[in-house]
């Protein structure tokens, strides 16, 4: 767009590539960024450069820090024996908000997906598999997602941790808390049934 | 949050600061901006300092442009004696995609809200009046939205160009082209009804 400076457009055709921003979005973010104080907006500037600079992997679990270690690897009281694998690190925050595991994570940073192209060698299960013995890790709880490709890679996981006398576990399928049974999937309802506990 | 690194937790911070993004959506975007490629990371942050730095008002019109004068004020096409008054740059790109403005603009960059605390000498208005008598203006048309701050700013700028011989006019209310009578509103069909022409 001609009318457009090149300065912007820029701006826009990067915010643009995020995902869930579309165009009108992306262009609503220049605008209020050209309206900020300059200051500002080299702030804004400033914190994806630090962001991409300064945030490594962290040396046993693999999640996103600035340190050799994450704050949870690093953290006294977390049970180093207790590992829960997560796709991602954001998953690992949604059961972090919790408030509820005392143990620590393995973020894989990804799952299998043979139709992607991403293999065992593209996740972190070389590191998952090297802190066992050391760590002694008792049990693995799997909390990838229940989708086709978060099923296989906890399966794949299972088959490589069980010989090496680890207890691997998923996270339990059932009812949402609070949903009405009425509007349930009917593979959620059957897990929910196959799951019963007594009373 | 502590189990979040603190460049992590600064970049969605940032991003949820922005208009219609939300903590979700920030989180997401910082995730996205993690995930990339280091270079591509920093070119997005070059792209903000960029806009931030390099982007400046059109010496004329005002609008954002990296020159002295925007493409549209410096385009030896356009007709500047014919003058389309916006709020704001998003509003001179609206009407330029039509493709059918061939005159100039001239961008308030905000409009007369008392309440807020806007006054004329807070927008563009001493650089709109300058420009009048050496470009020669016939016709100035008022694009400010059809609110209140938008509807009065249009009548304080007419009444103080008016008395320096130009044609003041202002965009024509009526019913969306496309739109189905029953679900217009009152108030626009009303204008349509005002505002209706000789078949």
């Amino acid at each position: 767009m001609e009318f457009t400076a090149a300065p912007l457009e820029k701006l826009i055709e990067q915010f643009e590539k995020m995902p869930g921003i579309g165009r009108k979005t992306a262009q609503r973010m220049a605008f209020y960024v050209l309206g900020l104080p300059q200051e500002e907006g080299l702030a804004m500037a400033q914190a994806i450069t630090d962001a991409c600079v300064k945030i490594k992997k962290c040396t046993l679990c693999c999640n996103l820090t600035e340190q050799t270690y994450c704050p949870i690897c690093s953290h006294p009281k977390r049970d180093r024996s207790l590992v829960c694998v997560v796709e991602n690190a954001e998953d690992l925050m949604a059961i972090e908000k919790t408030d509820e595991f005392k143990g620590t994570y393995h973020v894989l940073h990804g799952v299998i997906s043979p139709l992607e192209g991403v293999g065992p060698e593209d996740l972190t299960v070389k590191e998952l598999l090297a802190r066992i013995e050391p760590d002694n890790v008792r049990e693995v709880i799997m909390a990838t997602n229940s989708d086709i490709e978060g099923e296989a890679t906890a399966m794949y996981l299972s088959r490589l941790l069980k010989p090496m006398g680890v207890k691997v576990s998923r996270l339990a399928y059932g009812l949402p808390v609070g949903s009405d049974l009425q509007y349930a999937d009917s593979v959620t309802l059957t897990r929910a049934i196959e799951g019963r506990k007594d009373l």
